[in-house]
């Protein structure tokens, strides 16, 4: 009995996700591999009380399909806090997507066909790259530090322009304001979509937030380029897969189409949890307490990297977020062996290779300080400075 | 400023949508289109507890991303649950889904390329074919009840057969016995996938369950060609949007990479709930109830049919399900046209063309008898024959 083939996407398989995944088996592993947020910063008690309230006192809400663009009050609230002087938001521009990756699964349906061409900033968010992996796309790097980046040359005829301005995944670097108007004076010139997705944005460590590129677009009502993505996850909880797509009205028409095939809507009591989360205030009490905790570790990662990686990398200490991104001094470090080498010593990083939708950037690493404590991150560099000289041999 | 086209896929649009979203405004509308629960038979005090609990005492499977196959101990609890004398299952057979419908669109990523064949019971579920549109597949329809139907040549080549046996929508047809043991030796003689989606197999109203595909395919452990389907939405509520799929472990790898670049996971809230909702009982609980309740309506409404719609329309009582399907006698009825007119005279059903590939056949529709009380049924069903005598004016 032979069964049919997979489809040809998935054939395109890189092993890092497997060793990643046997990474979970190893006692006493440091994980700096991931981007995750710790536990401590989560709400528990408040959450809990939140979700009661949700069945108990909105039934329908909570618990019967939920419209396909999300629950109207939410896209209400969203529209609300993201409004700006010049830009006029309304729950048309709003769609709740079942976490942040479901919106960049929705784009690619909606935007590309086989073989048409991504511009994407480069190193890319690996989420980014596996969710367009089913349509098949061809990508053009936007290497937005090179001093002959063009953002019309780069956005000309592209389906659409990816992009994360506020510490970019896997960078942690900070899109400046010249560079943000430029994109989207570029997004405006071509007609390209830009999209701006946005994990990050309410992790900023040092200084003031700079504007989004959907604030930069402006209009109102809203109608322009730029497609502004949003999630819970690092601001209140991942595990409650709520996020949302801020754009114009045809295009969230579009998504809306695609996400009723996707998976119907997302679900109502995580929609429910997040209107009251937001509109009680929690998520902004909570977040002081949580920028303290992670500025502290980015803090104490740079020190341990300045004592014991500084003959190795080169890196920039990032403003916020959740990363720093080193790059190796010697040439001739291949970090997906290194990522092998340091599991024997007992840290785990994310290699380079598997941010590049060419695969063939193998000379940085991406170190992530929001899930361990000082002390472990400290011990974790002292064990990559041992893996990295071993790897070097 | 010109903006890019939209995927190809997006153009094949079907206005009856739009009919159906408009339709929510028509004041006093009896709704007899949609496959809705009626939230009477939702347990709220219990999930609200449950919902508390979840987070309270298990904030990390509820709060943190879960892992993509979802949570092991449902995993393991729906493992149990679905095995059988000569059907072993582990959790390495099963998937957790962001309800139903996704597992629609993970199987058409991981199985299809553009114009790749699916064989499809006809009619089909419309859901279904809304999933597999970005795949652009090409459809041949299985009319399962056409004497010269021979499954082994209707799955030859195909990427996956797709079914719903019990109690199909749109037409609340059982696939018999003799019909599934069938369909399963084909599976095995061709090596094609065999669907088995099975949103409606708790609600069988009279007689006894009929084996499920899965359990006549057999094996320990579970390596087979069929994939079955299950949801919590018929079951207990829909907006938790938790489902599951049952298959070889080589099948869920393939899904589990599609669903990591589709949302990453399932809540975790909602599969902290669907387990404690399983593991004590609430599930068996609250299913009688439910029962009687829809059965009692499938009569009135098949009682109201007799007496208003017998030289309408031909229709089979179906033995269980959300729909009754029925058939013009005039086969100069047009049942798109049907629609427009009952809509002005207060009623909305489903018309057959959206639930064919092809579009084509407009003779049929679909009744729902679980969402209205049997009064409100009744004069749906009244209003149903003056409309139709007005359409066939």
């Amino acid at each position: 009995m032979i069964r049919p083939a997979f489809a040809a996407w998935l054939s395109d398989t890189n092993d890092v996700t497997q060793i990643f995944l046997s990474a979970g088996q190893i006692p006493g592993l440091i994980n700096m591999a991931g981007g995750l947020p710790d536990p401590a910063t989560w709400p528990i008690p408040d959450l809990a009380e939140l979700a009661r309230a949700a069945v108990a006192n909105h039934p329908r809400d909570a618990l019967a399909y939920a419209p396909i663009e999300g629950l109207p009050a939410l896209r209400d609230m969203i529209a609300e806090r993201f409004s700006a002087p010049g830009l006029g938001l309304s729950r048309k521009n709003v769609l709740i997507t079942t976490g942040g990756m479901q919106a960049l699964d929705l784009l690619g349906k909606v935007l590309v066909d086989d073989g048409q061409v991504i511009a994407a900033q480069s190193p890319a968010y690996l989420g980014a790259l596996d969710a367009w992996k089913p349509r098949r796309p061809t990508y053009r790097p936007m290497r937005l530090e090179g001093n002959d980046f063009s953002p019309e040359a780069a956005l000309q005829d592209a389906q659409f322009a990816y992009t994360v301005p506020n510490f970019s995944n896997p960078t942690g670097r900070l899109v400046d304001l010249d560079q943000r108007r430029a994109l989207v004076a570029a997004a405006h010139a071509t007609g390209t979509w830009l999209i701006e997705d946005d994990p990050y944005g309410t992790l900023y460590y040092d200084g003031i937030p700079l504007p989004r590129m959907l604030t930069l677009a402006g209009g109102a009502p809203y109608d322009g380029p730029v497609v502004y993505l949003g999630t819970l996850s690092k601001e209140l909880a991942p595990g409650l897969r709520v996020g949302w797509v801020i754009a114009a009205p045809g295009m969230i028409r579009a998504l809306v189409t695609a996400k009723q095939g996707s998976d119907m809507s997302t679900p109502g009591l995580s929609q429910r949890i997040a209107l009251e989360a937001f509109g009680s205030g929690l998520t902004d009490r909570v977040l002081p307490a949580t920028l303290a905790l992670y500025r502290a570790r980015r803090d104490a990662l740079c020190a341990a990297m300045t004592d014991h990686l500084g003959d190795l990398y080169d890196w920039d200490t990032p403003s916020g977020g959740m990363f720093v991104w080193a790059t190796a001094r010697d040439a001739n470090l291949n970090t997906d062996h290194l990522l092998r080498v340091a599991l024997n010593h007992g840290v785990c990083i994310t290699p380079s290779s598997v941010f590049d939708p060419e695969g063939q950037n193998r000379r940085a690493i991406r170190i992530n300080f929001t899930l361990n404590d000082e002390a472990r991150l400290t011990e974790g560099v002292k064990r990559l400075a041992t893996a990295t000289r071993a790897a070097l041999d």
